[in-house]
């Protein structure tokens, strides 16, 4: 009656329950609970993160900043005893974001909240004034005749809506990225959205936007929420005129570099699972959540890894991308690998903030692979699902080498706070919870570890089913 | 059995309990419970609010927006009913902000949030660029000796408590409004302090500040919670460089405006209950909170007395004070009615937002006055706790009356996100919850009548003690 007892008081002082010995039904799945359980007390990824995030700041890709994060890069998988290090330097145009201002201008005076959106034109020297027509829905614009906005500030107030799986995003953003396009077809002279957020606050999200030669370019920003509720609240009364000036510069002669450190195998060493988060971030906050966590949480994972007596059989590889908010890494990672696709058994890449991990979605055909049979048991008490779905996605900067070929899983983040922040001068190391940080650790370092010490051939499942 | 079946299911039906006629003793508390019920249901305050913050914006003393503010005050008053309506003007200089920005320079750039404070003196054209020195604690600042700043930026990073009572503004304010002197003092040639805040998040929060002629007059703003906490961290690794531009005016020759209205008394109309909000507010957000709740909550409560068949005995006055974020309306007020303060019967002001009622702090020796013997039964269902400590504070716009010897009383509200937002760019509609904003009115209409409608002499009460 001992025994029991004594594993029930255990239960009760932790919070997360280190899986029981015999549920483990060989070595390998041993090590791995080993590894969860030390990753859930190590403090690497919180200094990795509080290092990058105070040391660096914010590190747009082209930005002297992101120089300094390359070399910090370099410094932190030399520190780490990871090997194989590269940097692959690949063109990469930068925008960089000037003074900035926008107001209320009739039928009173009030600053409004903004934020240029990422590739904005500037606005004339001067700026624009003119009267607002707001839109409740992007679907609104789109609905909009041709020549319907001439002159005017097209304003588009369409709320996002907070899930756990972040899905309320790619419904919104839409309004963001082509915002710009559809508005300047239309007549429009600038362009404001209501930030992508699921916050009701009145700090704006940047983000990236897009224009096409169909089109004017016109001057894009994000907005509030209350200044953008604001807004529509005040054109229902009358003609609201605002004011904006946006000024930015872009130049085409920049570069960025995606980084690398490698576990290296112990049997296959040429075989490679991808894993990385993007070190580059939006200008505002210092990208704590986006995507400084996943570059913590891959390469804590990783290290843990690779400070077993052993090194699994094949390579682990973190990559540091360069590029994701304006794009580019990953054409630049399948240019550098094209010759060395086979290689590459799966690649995930971490980037949806700190939060915890609560569904695991592999490539098709493998959830019940006889090599990661011991998961369930693993990830129990991470609380976290093993769905039966075949990973949609990996990562926006393993989705080309997904396209050419290589299998990817996701391991899926709580987004509830996600969106709140992300893009924001409120991406910051505070709004990181290290408990949660490091259930993402124990995750990473579970599963990479399994994979990476197995023969597991995703491919292969995936042409069987 | 019948009867309290009924009663059951209508206290499970509704979640505010109407008093049952039964405990009310007499046809007095009857149409006090009856106003209260129909303050919970009413629309009015929040038809005021929406239009005020929508239609007014914010609205800082001496700006043209108060000008508007002041004769929007006019036609509301007109508009519900209210007669003796009465425009006191006074003179009152006008700080305007002007452009602003600041920037941590070196180590490497970053664009901080900041907000000049109200009364801040401007940077030289150009700004100013220094190296920051940072507190912890506003204590640590005292305890620099005089010279140990000269040339330097000091930067206070003391953060504020949270509490239902707000008791943690008191605590943390004096950083921000006798921070400028006591760094001048000690050399230094800037100061930024922590937003005084109880949110974690990079908007920044605004309120006056203070200078002396024994002290140099530095530039002051106040930071975004995550920024001052960036600072911090990062002066621990080595010097640190931050560039501040303020730009600001001040003109003596304004003037601001205490605005009136009365439910005239039926039987002693020259005994006047003073109550209302103030007017102004901050030049961020549109003072929905701070304090457009405030005159919201206490127009609509005499509005629905002055809807009575009968008008209770005594006067009740709503004033919209005209100066409370940069001082000055209280003394007006006091100067105003220096001949009437004796008929002056009991003042408060409600200026804490538009969060629920948790209680009720009367003046001295009123809280077992037989007029007042029907309050728990009424107040029980609303959750106000009646205190038995006396009130010794009515708001800040009636200290001065108080202070010359009229009663004041308080009713406490919940100020637990109050801090979170006000004198910030998110002081705005969409953050007031319109059922407690109900549950104000109705505590202020139920309290306001049985006082109005009896003799209780609150000076005698106090005195008898």
């Amino acid at each position: 009656m001992l025994r029991p007892l004594i594993a029930f008081a255990a239960g009760l002082a932790l919070l997360v329950q280190p899986a029981l010995a015999q549920t483990a039904p060989d070595a390998r799945a041993q090590t791995a609970a080993e590894l969860r359980d030390r990753a859930l007390k190590d403090p690497l990824a919180w200094e990795i993160l509080e290092d990058l995030t105070t040391g660096i700041g914010p590190r747009p890709a082209g930005s002297p900043a992101m120089a300094r994060a390359k070399d910090w890069a370099v410094r932190e998988f030399e520190r780490l005893g990871f090997t194989n290090i590269r940097v692959h330097e690949f063109a990469k145009p930068t925008w960089t974001r000037g003074e900035e201002s926008a107001a209320i201008v009739a039928p009173y005076s009030y600053r409004l909240s903004i934020l240029g959106l990422g590739g904005t034109v500037p606005t004339p020297k001067g700026g624009i004034e003119a009267e607002v027509v707001v839109f409740g829905s992007f679907a609104e614009l789109l609905a909009a005749p041709e020549g319907s906005l001439k002159g005017k500030i097209a304003v588009v107030n369409q709320p996002m809506t907070k899930t756990v799986d972040g899905q309320g995003y790619s419904a919104a953003v839409r309004a963001r990225s082509a915002g710009p396009i559809e508005a300047g077809k239309r007549g429009a002279v600038a362009y404001l959205v209501r930030s992508i957020s699921t916050s009701d606050l009145n700090a704006p999200h940047t983000g990236m936007t897009r224009y096409s030669d169909a089109a004017p370019k016109i001057p894009a920003a994000a907005l509030g929420v209350p200044d953008a509720d604001l807004l529509q609240k005040l054109s229902r009364r009358g003609p609201v005129k605002v004011r904006i000036n946006l000024a930015s510069t872009t130049r085409t002669d920049t570069v960025a570099w995606n980084i690398s450190g490698d576990i290296v195998g112990s049997e296959k060493p040429e075989e490679v699972v991808v894993i990385g988060g993007h070190l580059d971030s939006w200008d505002v906050g210092t990208g704590a959540h986006d995507d400084g966590a996943g570059i913590a949480i891959t390469t804590a994972a990783a290290k843990l890894i690779g400070d077993l007596p052993r090194h699994p059989r094949r390579t682990i590889r973190v990559v540091m991308w360069g590029s994701e908010e304006t794009g580019g890494s990953g054409e630049a990672f399948l240019a550098d690998n094209k010759d060395n696709l086979a290689n590459l058994v799966v690649a995930s890449e971490s980037d949806l903030g700190g939060d915890r991990i609560y569904a695991l979605l592999l490539p098709k055909g493998a959830v019940d692979a006889p090599q990661l049979a011991a998961l369930p048991a693993l990830f129990a008490p991470l609380k976290i699902i093993i769905s039966r779905d075949p990973a949609p996605f990996g990562g926006a900067d393993v989705a080309e080498i997904r396209d050419a070929g290589v299998p990817v899983f996701t391991l899926r983040q709580d987004a509830t706070r996600y969106f709140d922040l992300h893009h924001s001068p409120d991406d910051t190391l505070d709004k990181i919870d290290p408990v949660q940080l490091n259930q993402n650790v124990a995750a990473w370092a579970v599963l990479i570890y399994l994979i990476a010490d197995s023969d597991i051939d995703f491919r292969a499942l995936r042409e069987a089913k």
